[in-house]
C-alpha cells in the first residue's frame, strides 16, 4: 500500500466540527484510511497542512467547463439574448481542439480553487473526457442535447449522441468519469425525443441532468402547453428519479418543491449565474427545509465569470438570505454542506466528506491570510472569506493534483497559451 | 525629483479603455507625471507590470476597518439582533490597543487587495489614524457618534468627540488623512445633537457621513415621527450637502433619489453587507440613471466578511441586475467606475483615475491567471473575475505599499499575530 498523509491540519468533519488531525490516504484504493493524530511518520508521502484547513474537495454540481474560452466575451445581457446573439454563434465555431483547450483551462482553474469533482454538460464530450483523464479530477459528463430549431434527422442524431456518450464514457478514467443523459432543458428538447431516449438512458443505468425552471420565461410555455408545472411535466416524462439532478430550480413552486423532496431528485443551485443573468432568486432555504438535496454549481465561466466554488458558496449564503428576507437563512454551515456533500449527493459522487473509507478527495486551505484572521469560526471563513488563491493543495482519488499551489497534472503556462490562442481564433471566426 | 515607473503594463484610463503604456510617477509630489511609451528607463525605481493591468487604486467608500477583529464572530443574524446581541457587546470590550491591532489587520488586507483609499467610521480614531499613517493609505476618518440609550452628558460628549476628531485629524499624515463628522445614523443620533454640532462641522469645513436608509426598519420611525422620508429629514437638518456622503441607501424612494441627484450627495453602495444582513437591494441602476454619484464600500469585515473591493464590485454588478430585474443593468463598466472614480468623488478624494496630475494611487493586477484567461475584456475581468490575490503591487501617493505581493509598510506576520491575540482576548471578555 502506498500512502499519503495530510499532516498537521485542522480537519473539517462531516458534522462540520473542526479537529486537529492528520489524514492518512491509501493511494492504491484512493480512499481515506485513517483520520487522527500522528499518522504522518508512517506515510510514503506527506502534504503539509500546518495552519491550514483540510476540507472535502469542493464539488461543482453544474458546469460547462470549456466555456472558459468565452469568459468575458459577452456580459450584461439577459439569458435569451445572450445565448442567441453571442454564445450560440461563438459555440458554433468551436472545434474539437478548442473544446479541449477550453476544458483544460477550466480544469486548471478548478484544481487551483480546490474542486475535485464536477458535473459537466457540453458537446465534443470525448475532448472533455480526455482533459479530465489527464487532469485527474472526478467528473460526471454528458452531451447537452438540443433538438429545437433542428430538422428531425439532426435532432434525433443529437439525442442519440447524448445516449451514446453516456453509454461509452461511463466508468472511463479508471472509474473517475461517470456520465449522465443530458437534455439541455425541458423547452429545448422535444418530448418525442424524451419519449424515445429516456427509457434507453434508464436501461444504460445513467442518471438524467438538465436545466430546469431557470427563468420565468421558461416556465410559462410548459404551463401553457401542458397545463402542469415544469417539474410535474418532467416527472410525467420519466425525468425525475432519485438519481437525477436538475440545475438552477429558480422558479419552482411549492408543488414542485414537495415533488423534489418526495422523489429525492437533487437541485444544483447556481447563484452567480442566476444573478448575472437576472434569472431570479432560488428559494434555497425553503428547498432545504423541505428536505430537498441542494448542491452548488458555478455554471459556465461566461455567466459567472469564474469557476470558484468558494465564490459560489458566498453568493449562495448571501442570495439565500435575500430570497428568504431573513439574515439567518442559508447560514455558513448550509453553504459549506452544499458545496461538498450536497453537490456530491445530488450528482451521485461518493465524495464530499472526510471520513474513513470515503474517496480521498480533499483541499487544503491556507489560513495564514489577513482575510482569514482571526479564526473565530473556520466554517464561516470557508463560506464568507476564503478565496480560490488560499487553496494550497488539491487531492483527488488519493492523487496529488496540486502541491503548494502548483498544479502537477497540467502545465499551467501551456494550457493558458493554448486557450488564449483558441479563444482569439474562435472570436475572430464568430465575428467574421 | 524622485521618480517611479510602472513599466510595460496595460493601463486602465478614465474612459475605461485600456492602453499599453508606462506610468511615470513623481514621488515628491505623489502625482502621476506622464502616461505613455518608454518612460521606465529614466525612472529611479520601477515596478514591473508586464502581463498586468494597471488600475486606479480601489476606493473603499464605507468601512469600519478595525472590525476585522470580529470577522466570523457572529454571522447569519439580522442587523438589529446582530448589533445588540453580538457586535455592540464585543465592541464594548475593545481597548485602544485592540483597535490599533484590528485596524492594522484591516489595512494589511486593504493593501493586499489593491485598495489605496478608504472612508472609515469607528471609535478610538487616533489609533486608526496612527495605523493609516504607518500603512501609507489615504483615508477619510471619523468618530461614529451614537447618542441614543445614553444620558445627556455622555451623549453630548460623544458628539463633541466626533467634532473634535474631525477638527484635529483633518490633514494629518502629510494630508493623506482627511476627516468627516460622522453621526452613526439618523435614528441613533438625537436631533438636538445634530442641531448643535452640524453647524460646527460645517464651520470646520468637513463633510458629513452617516448610514442612511439601510433597512426598512430604519425608515419607518422617521416617516412616523417627522412625516418625511429619512433623506428629506436629513436635508432639513443640514445633513445633505454636495460634499456629504451616505452609506447604503437601500430603501430610498424616488423623491429621495431626485434629492440626492439634485444636491450631489454621494451614496456608498455596500452590496455584500446588504445581502448578508438581508437589508435589501439598493436601486443602483436607478440611482446612476438619475445622476447620483454612487461609490462602493465593503462595510465592516463582520458583515461581509472580507474587505476586498473586487468582491464588492462583482456583488454590485450581480445584485444590481437582480434589483433592476434586468441583466443589462449595472454592467461591468459601471462597477469598475463605482469602485474607483465613483467612491473617490463621493468621499472627496482626488484619486480614482489614472491621468497626468492625478494622485499616484494605483494597483497592478496580474493577468497571468487561469481565471483571467482569455483577455476578451479586461474591464469585465476586473468586475467579475479578478480576486484580491491577483494584485501584485499597490502604490499610494507615489509610495510603493506592496511590491510583488509583499506589503512593505506593515509586517504581515506580526500584524496577524497581534490581531489574533487581541481578538481572542476580546471574545473572552465579551463572553465572560
Amino acid at each position: 500500500m502506498t500512502t499519503l498523509a495530510i499532516a498537521d491540519g485542522r480537519v473539517l468533519r462531516p458534522d462540520l466540527t473542526v479537529t486537529a488531525a492528520d489524514v492518512l490516504i491509501d493511494q492504491d484504493s484512493g480512499e481515506i484510511r485513517e483520520i487522527g493524530p500522528d499518522l504522518a511518520s508512517e506515510a510514503d508521502d506527506t502534504l503539509d497542512a500546518a495552519n491550514s484547513l483540510v476540507t472535502p474537495g469542493f464539488v461543482n454540481g453544474h458546469c460547462h467547463v470549456a466555456m472558459t474560452l468565452l469568459r468575458g466575451y459577452a456580459d450584461d445581457k439577459p439569458l435569451e439574448t445572450w445565448l442567441r446573439e453571442d454564445i450560440w454563434p461563438a459555440e458554433g465555431e468551436l472545434t474539437a481542439a478548442d473544446i479541449r483547450a477550453g476544458a483544460e483551462l477550466g480544469l486548471l482553474e478548478l484544481i487551483k480553487s480546490g474542486v475535485t469533482a464536477f458535473a459537466d454538460m457540453y458537446f465534443q464530450v470525448p475532448e472533455v473526457a480526455a482533459a479530465v483523464e489527464t487532469a485527474g479530477l472526478r467528473a460526471r459528463l454528458g452531451h447537452g442535447i438540443v433538438t429545437i430549431g433542428k430538422d428531425g434527422e439532426t435532432a434525433r442524431e443529437d439525442a442519440a449522441t447524448g445516449l451514446e456518450i453516456a453509454r461509452e464514457y461511463d466508468g472511463a478514467a479508471d472509474g473517475r468519469i461517470s456520465t449522465a443523459f443530458m437534455p439541455h432543458s425541458l423547452t429545448t428538447v422535444g418530448s418525442e425525443y424524451l419519449a424515445e431516449f429516456v427509457p434507453k438512458a434508464r436501461e444504460a443505468g445513467v442518471p438524467i441532468h438538465y436545466h430546469a425552471n431557470e427563468t420565468a420565461d421558461e416556465v410559462a410555455p410548459i404551463v401553457d402547453e401542458h397545463g402542469v408545472r415544469p417539474l410535474e411535466y418532467a416527472a410525467d416524462r420519466g425525468l425525475l428519479e432519485p438519481e437525477d439532478f436538475v440545475a438552477h430550480g429558480v422558479h419552482v413552486d411549492e408543488t414542485e418543491i414537495e415533488l423534489l423532496a418526495e422523489v429525492g431528485t437533487g437541485v444544483i443551485h447556481c447563484p452567480a449565474s442566476n444573478m448575472k443573468l437576472a434569472s431570479g432568486m432560488a428559494p434555497v432555504e425553503r428547498l432545504r427545509e423541505a428536505g430537498v438535496t441542494v448542491g452548488l454549481g458555478t455554471d459556465g465561466a461566461a455567466s459567472n465569470n469564474d469557476l470558484s466554488m468558494l465564490d459560489e458558496a458566498r453568493d449562495a449564503a448571501m442570495l439565500g438570505k435575500l430570497a428568504a428576507d431573513d439574515a439567518s437563512a442559508v447560514p455558513a454551515e448550509a453553504v459549506v454542506e452544499m458545496m461538498t456533500r450536497g453537490s456530491a449527493d445530488a450528482v451521485g459522487f461518493d465524495s464530499g466528506r472526510l471520513e474513513v473509507g470515503a474517496p480521498a478527495d480533499l483541499a487544503v486551505i491556507d489560513l495564514e491570510q489577513p482575510h482569514l484572521t482571526p479564526p473565530h469560526d473556520l466554517v464561516s471563513h470557508l463560506a464568507y472569506a476564503a478565496a480560490a488563491a488560499d487553496v494550497r493543495h488539491t487531492v483527488c482519488d488519493g492523487r496529488v493534483l496540486m502541491r503548494d499551489r502548483e498544479v502537477l497534472t497540467l502545465e499551467a503556462a501551456a494550457v493558458r497559451e493554448r486557450a488564449l490562442e483558441a479563444a482569439e481564433a474562435v472570436v475572430e471566426r464568430a465575428d467574421a
